[in-house]
C-alpha cells in the first residue's frame, strides 16, 4: 500500500487491542494497541508501513498521533482501566524531539488518563543509532510517569549495560525464540535477563505465547505478564477485549502444582544423599584421614557424581579430587590446597550448613573443566569440614526435578 | 611511530610478560603478552600501531606473528608453565582466514607446548562487524583446544547472547569501572554477568586492578583470575614475571574473615527477626484473622519495614498488604488475591520453610512498585501459611551485612 495513501485515509485507519494478562491478577492487564487500514473488504496490518525504512517518520507520526486519540477516547469513553501499550521507533520518537506525543499525552492526563498507565515500547534495535539522545528522551518521558518497555529482549542483542540504564519498567521477551533449535542458549539468556529484571527492578512481559508450553515457561521463568494468540488476539472493540482464550487461574494451578512436586521430588534426592553421607559419618576420622573417608564415600556415589572432594570453612580444599574417569575413581592429590571460597554462595552455605547440619544443592550451572551442566551437593562433615559432591549430567538429565 | 618503521624493524620488538594470577591457587596461572618497540633508549608500547585502524591488518599480522615466535620460544626454552594470553583483532584473525597464527601454534604444539595453554583475547567490540564469520573462526579454533578470552566485558556493550554463542572460557572485565560514577549499574552488570558465567562454565578475570579495593571486588565478584599493577607489571624477562607484588593468599584471608563476619552479622538479623515472629506466634489465628496478625507484628517492624502481607503455600496472597506510608501502616485490602507463585524461589523457599521452620533472608533486589533496593524476610506462621516481611532500603544501607 503507498503510504501516500496511508496517511491521505486516516479515516480509513481504526486501532485494535490485544489484552496483555497479569501473572499476579491472572486477569487482564492492560492492552497493547497496533493500527489497521480497511481496503476493500479486509482490514490489514500497518506493520509494513512502520517499518518501511523509506516512509517518512513525520508520515508514521501522524498516522501513530491519529491511531493513539482514537485509542485514548475509546479508552476514556468505555472506562476501561489498565495499561496502553505503544510502540514507537527510535527516529519517531525524535521527530520534533518527541514533544507531540507527550503534548498529547498531558491532554488526555487533563481528561482524567494517568501517565503512568502509558507504556511507550521501543525495541533494543533502536539503540544502536542515536544511543544518547534516545536515552536522553525516555529518560524524560519518565519523569512524567510515563512507563517505558523494551521490546524483543534476549533476541539479538542483549545489552545489559544499556538496559541498566535505561532501566526500563518493562523487558518484552519473545516466546516465539523457545520453538528454535538453540533453545538451550535461549534458557541461559532467560535466565541471565530475569535475574537483572529483578535485581533492577523490571517486570518481564512473555509475548508471542501460542500454546500451554510458551504460557508455562512464562510462568516458570518469573513473567509478569503474558501475551499472545494462545490468551487473546487483537480485536477492534474494547468491550471485546476483556475476553482471555484460557483459563489462567486453572493453568497457573497446574504449573504450581507441578513445580511443587518436582521440587519435593529433588527434596528426596537431596535427603537420600545426605543419608547415604550421614551413615558413613561414624567413619569420618578427622582432616588426616580425609582422603580415606571419601574413598568409602565413592561407591555410594558411583551413578550420581564424578569429583568429590572435602574443603574446610575458609574454601581451602583440604582433601585429593577424586574424579571418575571411564568408570574408575582417581585421585589428583594437585588438587589439595586450592580455595574456592570466592565461588558465589560458598562462605554463606557453609555457614549455613554448620548452623542447619544439613545438606545443600547448589542450582544449575556448567563445570569450568568439563564445561558440562552439573549441580554440586554439600555437606557438613563437622563444624570445620565441608564435603562437595558434584553431580554428573548425565544423571542430572535422567532426573526431571533436577533439571529445574 | 611510521608503521613501516614498525614492520622494517622487527629486531627491535619484544615482548613483555603481565602476570595473571589465580584465585584458586593464589600464583601466577599465565601470563598476558605485549609488544614493546624501542626507541633509543627507551621502550615503547605497540598499543598506538595495533589500535591504528589506518594501518594494515597483514602489518599487524606480521609483528604479532614474531613476538609469538619469540614468546612461545622463550616459555618452552625456560620451560615456564601456565597460559599465553595474546589479542588479536577481528580483521586480524580474518587475514589468510587465521591459517597464520594456527599454523604457528601447530608448529609449537609439536614442540611441546599445548594448544590448552593458548588463550586467544578478542574484544566484544570486534563482534560488531562480521559477526558470523568471527565467531566460526572462533569456534575453529577451540576444536584443536585453544581457549578463547572476551576483553572488556561489561563495558560498552555486553552482548549476552554473542557471548553465549561464543562460550567462551574466559570473559575479562575492566575493574576500572567501579572507580567511575556510576558504579551501582556496573554492579548490576557484574552481577548479571557472573551468574552467565556460571552458568555456561566460564571463567571471569578482572583486570586493571591497581588496589585492594579493587582485588577485593574481584574475589567478592567470583573472579577466577587477578590481573594489574597492584599484583604485577609487564615485565621483559620471564624468570622475573613469578614475582607478585601482594600477599595474595593474605589479602584473600582477610576478605574471607571479613566475609564471614558479614554473613555472621547478617544471620544475626534473621534470627532477630525470627525471634520477633515467634513471640507473637501465639497471637496467630489462622487465615481468617490474619489481618488482625499482621496488624500486631507492625508495631515490631516499623524500623525495619515498609510493607507486609501473608501468602498461602500456593503463592496465593490471604491477607491485604500492609503498607507504610509517610510513618503510618496503611491496609491495601485489593492486593489480597494477588499470587505470587511466578516469583524466583517463591515455592521452593516455603517449602524449605515448611521443613525447616525457620526464616529465609532474600538477596538485594529492586521492588517494582518502588524501584528501591530491598531484601525480603519469610517466615513459616504455619504448614500452610508464610508471612512476608520486605526491609526498606534505608535499613539496609544502614546495616553493611544487608548490603552483601
Amino acid at each position: 500500500m503507498d503510504p501516500l495513501d496511508v496517511v491521505s485515509d486516516l479515516h480509513k485507519i481504526k486501532p485494535v487491542y490485544q489484552p496483555i494478562v497479569s501473572a499476579i491478577r491472572h486477569s487482564v492487564a492492560g492492552y497493547e494497541t497496533f493500527g489497521r487500514i480497511q481496503n476493500g473488504e479486509e482490514w490489514l496490518s500497518l506493520g509494513d508501513f512502520f517499518h518501511n525504512r523509506d516512509v517518512p517518520e513525520e508520515f508514521k507520526v501522524e498516522v501513530d498521533q491519529h491511531l493513539l486519540h482514537i485509542v485514548m477516547t475509546e479508552m476514556l469513553e468505555t472506562n476501561t482501566e489498565g495499561y496502553v501499550f505503544i510502540n514507537r521507533n527510535a527516529k519517531q520518537l525524535m521527530v520534533n524531539n518527541g514533544e507531540d506525543l507527550l503534548e498529547s499525552l498531558l491532554m488526555f492526563e487533563q481528561k482524567g488518563f494517568a501517565m503512568n498507565r502509558i507504556v511507550i515500547e521501543v525495541t533494543e534495535h533502536d539503540f544502536d543509532e542515536e544511543f544518547e539522545e534516545l536515552i536522553h528522551l525516555l529518560l524524560y518521558y519518565k519523569t512524567f510517569g510515563i512507563q517505558i518497555a523494551v521490546d524483543d529482549v534476549g533476541a539479538k542483542s542483549s545489552n545489559i549495560d544499556r538496559i541498566r540504564q535505561l532501566e526500563p519498567h518493562i523487558l518484552k521477551v519473545d516466546t516465539g525464540i523457545i520453538r528454535h533449535n538453540d533453545s538451550d542458549g535461549f534458557h541461559d539468556i532467560i535466565y541471565s535477563l530475569s535475574l537483572l529484571a529483578h535485581r533492577i527492578g523490571a517486570a518481564l512481559l512473555f509475548e508471542n505465547i501460542e500454546d500451554n508450553f510458551q504460557l508455562q515457561f512464562a510462568w516458570k521463568h518469573g513473567g509478569h505478564f503474558y501475551q499472545g494468540f494462545y490468551l487473546a488476539r487483537p480485536v477492534f472493540e474494547l468491550k471485546d477485549a476483556h475476553h482471555i482464550s484460557v483459563n489462567v487461574s486453572e493453568k497457573i494451578t497446574d504449573y504450581i502444582l507441578r513445580e511443587k512436586a518436582l521440587v519435593e521430588d529433588r527434596r528426596n534426592h537431596v535427603l537420600h544423599w545426605e543419608q547415604k553421607v550421614k551413615s558413613l559419618l561414624p567413619q569420618w576420622g578427622g582432616v588426616k584421614k580425609v582422603d580415606a573417608f571419601i574413598d568409602t564415600l565413592t561407591a555410594q556415589f558411583n551413578t550420581e557424581s564424578f569429583r568429590m572432594f572435602v574443603c574446610n570453612s575458609y574454601g581451602e580444599q583440604v582433601s585429593a579430587n577424586f574424579r571418575k574417569r571411564e568408570g574408575n575413581w582417581e585421585t589428583e592429590p594437585d588438587k589439595k590446597g586450592s580455595n574456592w571460597a570466592f565461588r558465589p554462595y560458598f562462605l554463606e552455605n557453609t555457614m549455613e550448613m554448620r548452623t542447619s547440619s544439613r545438606g545443600i544443592l547448589s542450582e544449575n550451572y556448567s563445570d569450568i573443566e568439563t564445561r558440562e551442566m552439573i549441580r554440586t551437593f554439600s555437606f557438613p562433615l563437622s563444624e570445620q569440614y565441608f564435603l562437595f559432591v558434584d553431580i554428573c549430567y548425565s544423571f542430572i538429565y535422567e532426573n526431571e526435578s533436577l533439571l529445574i
